[in-house]
């Protein structure tokens, strides 16, 4: 029929890899989820069944088993990045090599004050996240760090007030809310190469600090003074996207019981929440 | 610092809306889950905190609920179309105004052998979903529709061999394997009008009947064929973006246990899944 | 130390198997959750790491494979109650074996109005449960069926009115409500035999007719007739356990905008629920 | 018809509470999820509809709010047996009262090396949880409290040898594997009244160092001293229930691809999972 095959991707998903690097004095622990996205020469499996050109995605979940064992990475960005070479490098048929990983974050116990040399409690929520691609014809990849579901919140210093009036609008200027949200972040990397670890936790302290510090007016001013300090804090970026759910605690209203809400009784709501995204660059 | 607010979009997401047609004889039962993102002139909030012409994603949610009860809409799509609209022409400060809806599968109580007229069970995980999206200068919404979560599954008629052979390779050649996916396909209109409605359920059909009839060499070629009745189905949708992720079930080893297994016993795994992914248009 | 091993037990959980019936005109296909847990004399694991008596919770999974391919079974109930009379027969360390299973719901995909002989879509949240129980000196299994996550809604036929006033009451009375709850419902079988298909099929369909045609006047009202309802379906059955929780759907106040809300819009709440639970038994 | 209603309980749940005490110097934050299940004279509503001995569980979170502002507790403990209380002398037809809370982790954000006065971020899946509960004609509630998903992985020290040789074996002996856990713990009280913030400190400091230093020859034995160490930590309890899930790391077959896996390179598998119970009680 008059139909055209516009574009198509396919590949693996959720990789789990738990990787123990054991050195003499202590275990150092990864555990990864890793997504791969292969663009290229895959038409004919789509119009025939004809799948000569087609990398199983079980051989991709291999080769990440494979290339983990066979390769020392300091980062996932550097696992990122190797990924997308290994595709890119090994099939001609791969235009554009796309993977994007997940680490879990693993704290070592402590016992008597001293941290565990092969234990580990886990740390959250947090994820360290990363993507790199590699397109086409491009020289070297495009790679991004970043954090995800690094959830926070301070009891004070927000407000949210002059915001336009009309019919729809029920809710009152506030000059002292909770400020809850849920960070995710994806800053560029301007080379293929940095020290992504420190980068990490440099720019993980900066956005937990501003968030704490900064007396915010809106969740978007704070979302701009975050990812400046980010940028101020790890010169090797060169932009960060920034996207903060606003987790609203409402104050109850204890008015019908016959007593004051001193802004210290409130219910936390999962949905609605409102959504706040932005993406600040180096000028 | 010398940084830039490069992008920025707002808005609330999850609103989850009831909504009751108390007809004569029997009710009618919509249940959606409504985002809202806008884009326009907010730089001010995020710079300065000067919310003036920020519009409280609060009162976002208050506008679904009135809209919701002030117009009669037989579709999510026209409502979304309605509420960008809305967005759009009452803020002079909104540029791109998005709205994307997903809607519960309710299906009528049969009450001796009779859908009941006010009485629903959940039709399962699948979602009725769309987007709407008025860009700036843009004369009519972009519009698409689809479902979300239509999760299928064939025990024959399903091949996947002759793919690359290679070091990565352990996977064998099969002729016959189950097939599981969970499909989430969207289709773009042409125009802002159509029977979506009609669409919605000749597009599923359509969909249906193909994976199951599809004599499949490989995920892909399905996802094609899927594609392409689709597009026969519906004349009012120019393309489809269909995401197929492989749901496997690996037959489990029984010859440790001194028995045949003919493709009878298989574990399912979640985790890792193939995504296959495509995009088919009209010629 | 002065401590001591007051109880314990073990078992595998979450195995997850697949089973497909080939037929030459049809496949029946059958998707299940597998837990076993496992009561006896297993203490010198814990007391001093002598695994001599444990059976490996691999094993346990390898068993339900196995034994998955070389029965028949018409019924997750009577697979259950095989899988305990393995455990205990073979075992003798073994004093109590619990096994509970939850099913899949998959509906043959319609293809021109016909069920389709191999192909199926996902039927929705609701699983078909069971479990059965084995004791030390029991003659034979404890075995109940159940269905859960049956997820209802009426828009009318509810009400709630009269109940407790005082200084923590702020829900007015009500005359006409929504009606919504996900059921959960355990039924013990007086004997160990009984046609469990048929049972399913047929307290499903009165707990559906039931809850849809009944004028409910508070939750526990409709929960108690439903489960008289059940027990008046399926003679084999002793008791029956229902847990309902109560899914708000909370009138949005449309007063500010001034409008009427007439019980049209609504918002939906996924938390706080109510939780309303009763045991019906034949008296 | 010939049936009785044999039980009955009702309540709400996930009654979502944030609590902020606002000191001069630093704010205090709670952020709690509360369940209620009261049984008593309740049949009537369920008999006839007759709602006039029901307190509505919209009233229990009303009162859950209220109760959270007019009383200072320094513990969900306190609260637990405070709810408990205020249901059981407060309306004559309650009976048993059970309130089970569960609070999220909050550490402060340390800014230049100081923990901040009133910024938080999250402290992982880990919740500290309660359950008071008062019968009938009882003196005092019956109380435990409790740590639930604690998330622990050692990456050796573990061993799981000796166990059953059948035909349903299939697993080896190992001397050295991952040990990866989510410890639920739940401690009873012998009195009512501890120190139980003192107490859940040291218990789970007790759990996380015998978790990390115990040679473990089967996930049995290390609950076993994990409990045995629980309550030599805190006197104040006479019993703890532990339940973990062995969430199974399998190592990755390198052999296919000529390489070999020392114990580097492994899989992390959600389902199925093994799950060992115990216990403990003071002698």
């Amino acid at each position: 029929m008059a139909s055209t095959l516009h574009h198509n991707a396919y590949g693996k998903s959720a990789i789990r890899l738990t990787k123990v690097l054991r050195g003499p004095h202590r275990h150092e622990l990864a555990e990864l989820s890793v997504d791969i996205l292969l663009e290229g020469n895959f038409a004919e499996s789509y119009l025939r069944g004809d799948n000569r050109q087609v990398i199983a995605t079980d051989s991709m979940k291999n080769t990440v088993y494979v290339l983990a064992k066979e390769n020392n990475f300091e980062s996932i960005e550097d696992f990122a990045i190797l990924l997308c070479r290994h595709f890119r490098s090994t099939y001609s048929q791969v235009e554009t090599a796309m993977v994007s990983i997940s680490q879990t974050r693993w704290d070592r116990i402590q016992v008597k004050d001293q941290p565990h040399p092969h234990a580990f409690v886990a740390g959250g929520s947090e994820r360290r996240t990363c993507q790199a691609r590699i397109e086409a014809n491009a020289a070297s990849a495009a790679l991004t760090g970043g954090i995800a579901g690094l959830q926070v919140l301070k009891t004070t210093d927000s407000e949210f007030s002059d915001f336009v009036s009309d019919r729809y609008r029920t809710l009152k200027d506030t000059r002292d809310r909770i400020f809850a949200t849920s960070v995710d972040a994806d800053w560029s990397y301007a080379a293929g190469k940095a020290d992504f670890g420190a980068c990490f936790v440099s720019i993980r302290a900066a956005l937990l600090t501003t968030f704490a510090t900064h007396h915010s007016l809106a969740v978007q001013q704070t979302l701009l003074a975050m990812g400046e300090a980010a940028l101020s804090a790890c010169p090797a970026i060169q932009s960060i996207d920034l996207k903060m759910p606003n987790q609203h605690r409402i104050p109850f209203n204890l008015e019908p019981f016959g007593i004051k809400n001193d802004n210290e009784i409130f219910v936390p709501f999962d949905e609605p929440f409102g959504m706040i995204t932005g993406v600040v660059t180096r000028a």
